[in-house]
């Protein structure tokens, strides 16, 4: 792989003592969120033979990291607390520091590459968001046990992946605005729908009729709220009574927002809490319908939904999940991943193997641990649901050639 | 048709003299809006014979008026101040007038029957809403000339229908909520879908964002605005380039809504208009979206779009269109109708031939004038397009044998 024609940058992993505990940092950068992956070696751990004399295991823990887009200062300065930048990889004939190149995706790879550039001396190297967000979705779903899972009732339930029967799918991203795309095997997918009425909607939406702070207090918010109070019902039209011929309980939602058309309430009537559930269950419900066309279309079974919207919110996901199953008659099923926000930045993470950039050309980023199957042996952490709001990390080991 | 098995009621034409300039008042009671067709003979024009000694034909207009639902009572007065209740179906052995029938679709028929029974001593006899519906789109489409027409880029096209190529086709409903109707014939029809976003999520949220007073003011408002304050672009989060490897432009709208989730400014730092350009937008370019999803999937090329949503507004029907053409590729077409709002009612007045109520059993409500081709003999009333929120009416016919 070595100076290739055309090949200008040549790089090697950078492996200097001083910084040997993190490596291969990579970035999405979004409308709303930033999301951070970045490996470390484990302290005390040295690198271990697998047994095969053409692997080199680095043992460690990925970690998973976010920031606000708005609040991007702050993850510059967290990359450079942690030195992070300095985990990228650096170029061959480079001197200085201004020469490490960074893994990112995501539209702010573009927007805020000269700002990276000039406030951490860094290049950002980009990669396009599709292929990133499919990358990390196909590395979740075959190296990493129990990352996929249905929830309906308040059930959740991991789904055994079989990595041979895995395509095509239909995968649901969900950030500030939503892409749908088939992927028909590694580095195989068409991004064939879409649309604009995503997280950004919930969050921007919900800020301007709530007045919260954040996402997640809209999140929380939202779990004691009454959608009923604020949406028109089948019952509400119907004087009580189901539409049965078509077979429209009472209880199903005629009109979101439907019931806030009468003159005797202004949004200061309503509880933020009833308005944060009424929002919410708009855009779970609309985005569980139009994934369940566009799979239908397609004739996709299997829909993963991820992106950093979900935040492992029970109500989101049975939303969702309840969507699916009515539109589809039960013939499509809805799923979850853990580490759903994450995909884009795994990906880009992942990209570093790519392009001769990286001496360990061949490196993999694996799961150490049996992937499916039996639990005896597994040592991941496994986070629950919910938790990946904080900080989290997943030990993995890197093979490298 | 007189005393079949079973039949308990049989009617006649109310035909007295007193009030023979009224006959057969419909009504649509929506969760939002109800809406009324009657049908008065015009003055000082006899009845009319059409050289076929079997038909007999009431020369008229028929008439379209729409209250709101939470103003029913209003509505109510209505009907009585124009004695429209007594051009119902008056039943053959009742003394009183509380033996009159009138019949009504929509929820509000269940919903209201008691109270209008108790108001103006009439009998509300329910129809189906789909029915109806599907009954309104096809005696528009097949008896009214230039009732269907595109809107694209600021430019009304009337079309053409060849009533005897007419089916299968996608008919969208926008009331408070919206259907989704597959339609195949006369009375030969399927609800294959529908979502909850629509005109009551205009209005509804509307109202708690922008303090508007009534849906046409929120609509005004609209006109004015300009979405691209509020709504995330591509170009936003891509730092103004397009995304052209998916074909998304820069000036694309990412997230709806999704500017809104910046810290900077809460609601009353936008302007309404721009708010209520984002919301129609949202809200147009979603039904688009997911009604091209269903006809795809039933292989449906022609679209027509109805209910009070739209209003006739420009803006409203230029993002339908576009939606529907965008994510068709150019396959599909958006198309609306004239009478838009009077589907439900149209399709509730011509019920009156069904079930033996009437003893005018075959008489037909037709267009009396040319149905296509040639306008020469065109007589008929042509509202512009917008001007159906205002009482309007059609000239027709009321053929019995």
């Amino acid at each position: 792989m070595e100076k290739t024609e055309g090949e200008i940058i040549r790089a090697k992993l950078d492996s200097d003592q001083s910084q040997s505990q993190i490596s291969h940092l990579a970035l999405d950068i979004g409308g709303s969120l930033i999301k951070l992956v970045y490996f470390s070696k484990n302290n005390g751990s040295s690198d271990d033979d697998d047994g095969n004399n053409k692997h080199l295991v680095l043992q460690g823990r990925l970690h998973f990291a976010k920031f606000e887009t708005c609040k991007i200062n702050d993850c510059i300065e967290f990359i450079r607390s942690k030195k992070l930048h300095l985990g990228g990889v650096r170029l061959h004939d480079a001197p200085a520091s201004d020469k490490i190149l960074v893994k990112a995706t995501g539209g702010g790879a573009y927007k805020f590459a000269d700002l990276i550039k000039e406030k951490l001396g860094i290049i950002v190297e980009k990669e396009d968001e599709m292929d990133c967000l499919v990358a990390g979705a196909n590395f979740l779903l075959k190296a990493v046990h129990q990352e996929a899972f249905t929830y309906m009732d308040g059930q959740k339930e991991f789904v055994h992946i079989d990595i041979n029967d895995l395509y095509p799918y239909l995968l649901v991203n969900i950030g500030s605005g939503v892409s749908m795309i088939k992927v028909d095997g590694d580095g195989k997918f068409e991004r064939i729908s879409g649309t604009s009425v995503g997280g950004g909607t919930f969050w921007g939406l919900g800020r301007l009729l709530t007045k919260c702070k954040s996402f997640d207090e809209l999140l929380e918010l939202s779990r004691e709220g009454n959608n009923r109070v604020i949406d028109m019902l089948v019952g509400d039209i119907y004087g009580g009574v189901d539409y049965s011929k078509i077979g429209l309980l009472s209880t199903a939602i005629a009109s979101s927002f439907g019931k806030a058309i009468s003159d005797n309430k202004e949004l200061e009537d309503y509880k933020p809490e009833d308005v944060a559930r009424s929002l919410l269950r708009l855009i779970s419900n609309n985005i569980g319908q139009i994934a369940y066309l566009n799979a239908l279309q397609f004739g996709l079974k299997r829909i993963f939904f991820a992106g950093f919207f979900i935040r492992g919110h029970a109500y989101t996901m049975d939303t969702i999940s309840v969507g699916v199953h009515f539109w589809s008659k039960g013939e499509a099923k809805a799923m979850f991943l853990r580490h759903e926000g994450f995909l884009g930045s795994l990906g880009a993470f992942m990209s570093y193997d790519k392009h001769g950039l990286d001496d360990l050309s061949t490196h993999q980023l694996v799961q150490r641990f049996p992937v499916s199957g039996t639990n005896a042996g597994e040592k991941i952490c496994c986070p629950l649901v919910g938790d990946l709001n904080d900080n989290d990390s997943i030990e993995c080991g890197v093979y490298a050639a």
